[in-house]
């Protein structure tokens, strides 16, 4: 989409509407009239305080920006002169380590004369470079910047996005683009999942046998680690590690099965679910184990909080050890959350003691535990806001789970403050912002990227932008933009998907492959392992590995079909847009057919291609139905929705997400007659229930 | 293309024809009749000798069959075992610095019942497991190999790809999906070119200032040398480190300006070419200092050799060195060439001191030059025979310049002994092999891969098949299968097209531009520098970046004008696909004239577009007139013959390369009347002849 400027004869200094593509939108913006011409002569200066994170967050911005002009700008970065067309004016360098209390404003104020970034902190100022990279505009005359005062700052503090590691592992590249990205969208949390049962990632020189033993060879080094956590402060990202204990934590008992609640020896867990494996709570050399290691790794980490997950531990171990239950009866303690609090409390002193405040998940949230704690909420805003109540600081990933494949339309309405909170001002200020949280069942370093992105950068909006920042339409639009310069970064959400069909196929000939692509979602949920089963061992290099979620095509088709369907009587709007579209599937199945019939890998594709076929069909019939007015025999609509219920099913882990349009469609041409009666206001609601058919 | 078995009715012990996808072909290879399915329960297994390097290779193996096939494998690897499917029978390590004269045969022997790998070291083992992975092949039935006999072993011992990171530096993932590619193709050399003018790109402790003065922060550590140099090890690759001298030593000399001979200071060279800064070759302290420097290299790249370039060293800066002219005239040395060759000679010494035998370009070959040197050649076969003859060893990169965007089939006809040689079988045995030369005038991390694959795939097999395999449209049908297993690795020189295109378009609509940049090359040898100037610090994103030497689509468009045109006087073979073709590039204009106009960036591409625009309309109507009989009026013909030489010329750095077959048509159409008289061996051989056209 181009950017366009809608220039109103208001004269220069009357605010103007502007189709900008800002991701996340800032606090305050207004565009004037006017552009100011990029050109390779820009130069970019830091007039105030500078140092070497503003200095290599300048060369950065500026490589990008030749990337996409060509240009090649002939300065070297200076500090103070007279000709300077982008002028940084920071005062000081924030945070040495980055915090949550990080000051992460800025000032844009674009006029014709000067772009002037104004920040109080180095952080502001790399915030404020990402807007003006956003800002840049072509046209077939040349780049140039709108005219436009920003005045920006997030939100909420803790904007994260948790990447598990630990279930599949993702070499250092991989986490430094996905921080680029972050930075790209303001994202100020990595939340770094470090051990689950299936892999203890971190180097431990005080306990080698974890990471030796409990993760294939597939762990960072402490050097590695220092280097991403370097990446992160110079992006002005907090890097939160979590060491996920009493359970989840199988790995870390393959090499020390005596920290276990059950005599080992144990495995690396190669499933995906929740296992019984449980740091045993009642063993005083349990807790100088983990004062060790987590001084170890509280050294390495400087952020002030650590994570200790906490999460999913049904103590089924706990129940069969006779030592431990001695245990809780001689203390008194009455069940297993009782027992697990008792662990926080003496993991908390732990913590304490190595200067680091906690977080855990909501099965953290015991009576016993100190308000200092913060509540990391897979449950939802309902239990964060009782936290809050308690004055408990709490952060939001319910809602923001983008493994399970829902569109970003769903994770954008997510508040971690919903409009009709019972929060006080003063509780609010407990809900510090939320994470997006990329469980590992199913990524690979070929495919996490498109599990994450673009979707992600609607969620960081949530967190940055005001609340009132709500139309979807618009989301998606610049979505789409950011989407395109997110590959600047190296990311590869869309260039993998061609890599995974030409493999699938062994052929470059994938147009085929690449529209039935389009036209499919992962299955939702945690679906996929019902339907492909499959090991933390097995290739993810399926059809599903490559469908993404949040079909732009289902999307459009959607829209389509409901402005062909508003457009009753007539019938006209974009009738020629559907029939190309069916026609275009229709076309595509020798092709398609071809390919399948020649790969193996393929085979599970094939039932889809039907599938299209059957829909295609379908479409078409009941276009040439509702444009010609006739009504069809009821067998026909008997036998289409039978078809269509079919498609409806999921088949290889992914289904077809344009079923639903398809069935708009059928149904408006077999209730033609009885809609020909109803009145435009009825007719729409009716169109918009259609949608929904039997089996789903 | 898929793989289809001719099974030939001869009994099962009988040889068939078998189109495979091996490349490069194996020494001796022989095909039966008969499959062996592969499904997840393969098991692998090392009967005789294993370790860490030959389970560390099988586990690759295994695991980009996974990826393949989508089977999850349900063995872990094991030594003996009874229920094999593939045995490994490996004799014993190979070298433990991969050297010259390391074996790297290996036997395959695929029957009904096993596959049986035997190789007499891990890396001929190595080599055989890249075979097998080739011969898997896929059916709508399922996956299996064919039954098969390989006997192999390389023609050439040395067969290198050299990756210039001076120029352009390239992170330390580049080079290693580098070497996975190199390993893929059974290529044993990654010349490491550490040194240019406008980059020195290794750690020296002993010298920092060389790294951090010399490189814009932009070098490899030792640590990461090592680890590269132990990734090649794993994959039976040498690392050959080129520090070159006397010239293109700009880098060395900003923080080490003592060393050269002018008066300092030295700045990074930012142009690409040839400059004048060169080591002063008559002072002791220089020695001294590459004693150092040379001796801490040796103890850090563990390879026999060493490189010290010596190419292109014009001796200007020697010519105006009053010091240098006063040295020479005492010493009696000549000229300039007598004074490197006094410099190579102390420099042999200081390398024999550390252990390391030299190897050159051609310009160290002088009078005085010890026989245990290497001549790599850029100048050719022949200056290459003349150093053997004179008992020099010698390795051929004249005709493997992969740089100069010439067809692959030009680099795979190049041999390094030609049939022809006048040298005999002793003499012969001084060419150990060649290299295929990447220089990084116009390469970044993001095109790079593009710029080396799949073509080197071709200069692999040259260096290690038979002489005798030669048929060029086999090697293109191989090579295009190749080029989608090598995405497996993580190469990028498919996906990366789009990626570029999307940004140059700013939107993910980018078919139009798509069709266009398959129809072009970048401009040969090098002449981008003239037609589009720009410096190493300049974006390399342009439409020029997108575009790949070799385009497919010409090549098919020739393949299919030949056809056409041979079919006289029908004219009915292929015509309708030349029509569907030059449709399809009239039809895309539309689309491509709105993207132009809404990015700057793509304005270079304009002319391109009408010169398209152009060349359908011409192919159409000599079409036309071929295939109704009519000849055209000579104004036509004149007037597309302008346009024709106009559509030649290249623009914004690139070439059309499409214009010889539209050429072709359109003369034909022409000289209708006169071929009609011809026969159909005057027609064929007219027919080629016609491509030429008055400007290329």
């Amino acid at each position: 989409m181009p950017t366009d400027v809608f220039t109103q004869q208001q004269g220069p200094d009357a605010v103007i509407k502007y189709q900008h593509n800002l991701m996340p939108v800032p606090a305050h913006v207004e565009f004037y009239d006017g552009k100011v011409q990029l050109t390779d002569s820009l130069k970019v200066v830091a007039t105030q305080y500078t140092d070497a994170r503003l200095q290599a967050g300048l060369d950065r911005f500026l490589k990008r920006l030749q990337g996409r002009t060509g240009f090649t700008f002939t300065q070297n970065l200076t500090v103070n002169t007279a000709s300077a067309t982008i002028e940084i004016r920071c005062s000081k360098p924030g945070d040495t380590i980055p915090a949550l209390d990080e000051d992460e404003s800025y000032e844009l104020d674009i006029s014709l004369s000067t772009v002037l970034l104004t920040a109080p902190t180095v952080v502001g100022a790399l915030r404020g470079l990402e807007t003006v990279l956003q800002l840049v505009s072509s046209s077939r005359d040349g780049y140039y910047f709108p005219v436009v005062k920003v005045k920006d700052q997030p939100r909420f503090r803790w904007r994260g996005l948790l990447i598990d590691i630990g279930r599949h592992y993702e070499p250092p590249e991989v986490l430094k683009r996905n921080l680029d990205a972050m930075a790209a969208v303001k994202l100020n949390v990595f939340h770094w999942h470090l051990t689950e049962d299936q892999g203890f990632r971190i180097e431990s020189k005080k306990f080698p046998k974890l990471h030796q033993m409990g993760s294939d060879g597939l762990f960072y080094t402490q050097e590695q680690a220092k280097e991403i956590i370097e990446y992160a402060r110079q992006r002005g990202i907090r890097v939160v590690p979590e060491f996920d204990i009493p359970g989840h934590s199988t790995s870390w008992l393959v090499g020390h099965p005596e920290l276990g609640s059950a005599a080992g020896p144990y495995k690396i867990e190669r499933q995906a679910g929740i296992f019984e494996p449980a740091l045993d709570p009642t063993r005083e050399d349990v807790y100088k184990f983990l004062d060790v290691f987590l001084g170890e790794m509280a050294a390495l980490f400087p952020d002030a909080y650590m994570h200790i997950g906490g999460d999913e531990n049904e103590g089924k171990q706990w129940d069969r050890n006779p030592n431990i239950q001695a245990f809780m009866k001689e203390k008194g303690i009455p069940n297993n959350h009782a027992l697990q609090a008792y662990f926080n409390q003496r993991l908390l002193k732990i913590l304490e003691k190595h200067k680091k405040k906690m977080i855990g998940w909501d099965e953290i949230l015991q009576p016993e535990l100190p308000k200092n704690a913060v509540i990391h909420s897979w449950r939802g805003t309902a239990a964060l806001a009782d936290a809050a109540k308690k004055g408990y600081d709490g952060i939001l990933s319910n809602g923001y789970y983008i493994d399970l494949s829902y569109p970003t339309s769903q994770h954008y309405v997510v508040d971690p403050i919903p409009a009709d909170t019972t929060l006080t001002a003063e509780e609010q200020k407990h809900i510090l912002g939320g994470e997006a949280t990329m469980w590992g069942e199913y990524v690979s370093p070929e495919t996490i990227d498109s599990r994450i992105w673009p979707r992600t950068a609607a969620i960081a909006e949530r967190l940055w932008s005001p609340r009132t920042t709500t139309d979807i339409d618009d989301m998606y639009r610049r979505l789409s933009n950011l989407s395109v310069q997110l590959e600047e970064l190296g990311l590869t959400h869309e260039r993998n998907v061609d890599v995974l069909l030409r493999r699938l196929a062994n052929s470059k000939d994938i147009e085929s492959l690449k529209l039935l692509v389009s036209l499919v979602e992962p299955v939702k949920e945690y679906r996929r392992g019902e339907q492909r089963p499959s090991t933390m061992l097995s290739p993810l290099t399926g059809f599903v590995d490559a469908a993404r979620p949040d079909s732009e095509s289902a999307r459009r088709l959607r829209k389509a079909v409901d402005d062909f369907l508003s457009d009753a009587p007539r019938f006209q709007l974009r009738a020629s847009d559907l029939e190309k579209t069916f026609k275009e599937w229709r076309d595509s199945e020798p092709a398609l057919t071809a390919l399948i019939d020649r790969s193996m890998a393929l085979h599970e594709v094939k039932p889809l291609a039907i599938d299209v076929h059957n829909l295609s069909d379908a479409g078409l019939e009941a276009l040439q139905f509702i444009t010609s007015g006739q009504t069809p025999p009821l067998e026909w609509s008997q036998a289409k929705s039978a078809l269509l219920n079919e498609a409806a099913k999921p088949k290889g882990a992914v289904e077809l997400v344009v079923v639903t349009s398809v069935r708009q469609l059928v149904t408006a041409a077999a209730e033609l007659p009885q809609l020909k009666t109803m009145s435009s206001t009825e007719w729409k609601k009716h169109v918009s229930a259609m949608a929904s058919g039997p089996t789903k």
